[in-house]
């Protein structure tokens, strides 16, 4: 269940047997052909089947995320640095003052990950806080997959062309990887990555993109049962 | 259109003839009966008409304000006064930078109202940007439907009760509004208003809701018409 | 009594019989002929008047508000919302460790609002804290003295004319509102604003400038009485 | 000429002719058996004397100051040390943006000078701008003048008993200085200063406090002279 | 050359004819049985061997990082998140001001990768800067040797022995990794963690270590001469 | 011994039997002909020589100060007055988590003072901590020992040409102060101070900063004696 479900009263409900809650952090940024949302799409996917199985709570996704590089890409709009570790930090500190105690960060973007620092300082201050960190497509269950399929995962390639995150038709075929040195500043990097995929193919069947989404979705299970 | 049905190209194609951005204020709040989220989904349910008639971009909601007040009801998620402000900016240097100017505001949540003195610090610093604010709750047009059925808005009654905010079954008939004198603490505020409503009846007949959503977006369009 | 009257000896033997204190919120900002420090004197004049018959203590008035749009009027200093919301915060704790609980904040400036936020965020953190804020021109008692006098209340007009206010001779007659929309940037307010004055009558006769200051000092009396 | 006694029209005429201004620092805090505002009410007093004699007009003083040590002494109001210089750069910032050039700082608090490294950040970003800054009880002079008599200036003792500053009778004779070793929290520094005065003499005769003033208000005639 | 070496003069030719900086980001944390300062050590070892073979200035350490997890370890002085941040920003500022464009950032301590979002924004904001990051534990090099000796690196383990961070006997032998889930806060890791070290063999031959250090001192050279 | 040579094991043993950290601030800026490090490596060379007598542990220098002021002159690292203090509250935090207690601040830099006012706002949150703060140059027994030579103490002349601050010749003979009025921003400061010394003689016979080194050693261990 989704918080926008729910009144106060059933939170108050929920929160007599269970203080868990899936907060999804996404980010507004150029995916290629893909949805500016993807990175909201792909986690808040998995919190949600996640919820259906285990009853759950989700909290509603922080749309935006650290996008500084991609500002050259119109529709990319990108919280600073410190505007995205306050803003997760006010959501755990009101969570936790309602007496939730264990969070699992489902995080769709790569540059939302300063935020655990800020996490680990709150877990100093909060006691009996436990905070997992889950980003799907670090996981080890992605990188078994690509194997198995000889794909390389990458930003806005088939890695993240799910059919919710599509908008678009997707170009056939395979993009070389361009040459990065170094930090890339937001025109540096539209110069580099043309249409912002990182390159590999623009897609691939959507049995193996079915099969990376229920890989990625027990691992979210498992790390919501060790979350004790 | 949202963002999330769009991906860079079209933001860049949508920027060549218009430079319009409806950007969505809410909060994640209790609401007594009604969802957590009502003020996301009120405001965003104008844009999206807005949207629809205009093809003005609309994006991602902003799903949590400043809520201090309501912290010690389950659910509430509130973001400090600080992190609200630098968010908003953000999402307009942001856009800005792209080459969006005009912005329309569709707040949801009265306590975001403080976001506003950002703005105009921001209208020093940014030349040719132009930036409007809609509440739609204190419209003159809603000032006006109250009068002519004799209702009093206000926060979680009637006012805010459209089927689309409607999470559990309402209360027939009418609260007395509590007496509150200063500025309440959260405890207070749950002590003072019990169900959360302010009070006033709790619901009312669709057909006025359907005339209340009309003139707010009237309003809507009559001022993403003037900004100019 | 102020406190710069007054030396700690006397503050300490005040906080044995009394926990009260008055805040006044100021601005230095335009007020089209009026004295830049408009919105300082009028809510000082309240201040001074209500500590006259309770003996309740005024600190220090806060010279400096929120005033970004009037930034191209000469001699309006302005600070940030970050600013001001962090020197009332820095007060407002100074005072709590006294032992001071119940606090009138006399707000004379409507920009000065986003501070009730911080104060709301405040009221959760200090124990037996209580606040009120009054900002007198959006009063019940001047809407009523205005709907009497068939007088609009507007920034700079008649409403602030207090002969305590006054710095120049000021115009006869009556100025038009300019129409206004959306969010100005300080060099739009000036184009836009002229003189400084919102409009309607620049001044009325000194009897209605006695009764609305004795309905506001009323007010002020009721809401310190009120402070239980 | 003070702000307060003029309206925009006469800054804005000023301007034309004078781009200095003076801005008095001060601080709330006990100063033994005087006044809390004695460190506004000096450097005040001196810019007053200064402004009748060359016309440089004179902001409203900066009421609060930094002060964490005198927090056990009741009416002490402190600014915590990032918000005292912020509220300094909006200052300058407000006043620059008007034509200010030339900015004289009154300071009356020793706990301010971390403000001068916040406006030699700010002279690297305004150009043109010119900053001078006078502690009156540092000066030169004021040491030559306790030289002359064998008296110790210090905090609260005769080097600040101006007859504006008295709000209460003074002791007679002399305290002894109490050994301070380290930096004293706001409980030891109340235990070791017991009544505030750092120890010396209570007060002097009216003409040696006039000779002070006169030097005083020479040095910042002075500094004003060679602010160019 | 270290900068401690040199005048301003000398930075001055420097300029002249480079505009290269190599910062040492390091951390005072616990490392098992070796220094305190081995995240600082090492990455300064390898600028001054990079600095002794391509004549590039290289800045003093950031003596401090990071290290909320490791806090209930003696000796651990860790800045805030946000503190860091600003302190990387701040260097680059001043270097970039004097003429310095290409920055490499040899950072010793995994917790410091948060600095790099902020090194994008500010790629955004300062022309012509370039900007590269190595951090050496994680390099291809490192891996390399790790796999063909058949050693998992990790933290405080062989990886970071080298004979110049070494204060203490190191225990002969192997340590069995922990079991680690979820963020541990500084209690958890220290319960976790016991003598600090991550597991593994606590120290190899010293072949090996030289062959590392050989490794990664290439690749720092290949990343300058990179940056162009 | 400093914290580089010892592991966390080592600064357990420690704290069983003392409290006491010696923390050094430094600055990395100009200094004429002298080391750009100089403000560093003076009061390093006197905690050396404190804790060599007394066991007493000292910090990793904090290599970066705040110098707005030198920013013309190339190799001058500034922080921000903000960044400066957030660092050493997080120093203090830190280490008083551990079990320290009693702090010296060896300060090297005259632009650092303004960390004492953040230091005695941390003394009010931080039951039983002591702390002392020494800026060797401005101690009495400086002024004793320039008084005795007949000698000017300032910014890069004599006082600060111990042999292990000096990296290159230094001039014969003597410099006349120039005259300087007002804050002066880096531009002027550089025009004004030309090699960058404040004035007088550039060195002198090693025997007398021999006994300035010894004098000030003293006071050290007399202020670490008296911290109790």
């Amino acid at each position: 269940m989704r918080l926008d479900e729910l009144n106060w009263m059933d939170v108050e409900k929920y929160l007599q047997g269970n203080d868990k809650l899936i907060i999804v952090l996404g980010a507004c940024e150029q995916h290629g052909y893909l949805s500016l949302l993807t990175d909201v799409k792909i986690p808040l996917a998995l919190a949600d089947a996640a919820s259906q199985q285990t009853g759950i709570l989700v909290a509603p996704p922080v749309n935006y995320g650290i996008s500084p590089y991609f500002l050259s890409y119109p529709g990319t709009l990108s919280l600073r640095l410190s505007t995205f570790i306050d803003l997760v930090e006010d959501l755990v500190r009101s969570a936790y003052r309602h007496g939730f105690r264990r969070f699992l960060f489902l995080n769709g973007h790569g540059g939302n990950d300063p935020a655990r620092q800020r996490l680990y300082e709150l877990s100093n201050q909060l006691p009996g806080i436990r905070q997992a960190w889950y980003s799907w497509w670090v996981s080890h269950s992605v990188e078994l997959i690509a194997q198995k399929y000889e794909l390389k995962p990458s930003h806005a390639n088939w890695l993240e062309a799910f059919n919710f995150t599509q908008v678009a038709e997707l170009p056939a075929g395979e993009k070389t990887p361009p040459p990065v040195r170094g930090l890339l500043n937001a025109e540096e990097a539209r110069a580099a990555y043309g249409d912002g995929s990182f390159g590999g193919y623009y897609q691939v069947n959507k049995s193996i993109m079915d099969e990376l989404f229920a890989a990625c979705l027990a691992d979210v299970l498992q790390v919501l049962g060790e979350l004790a």
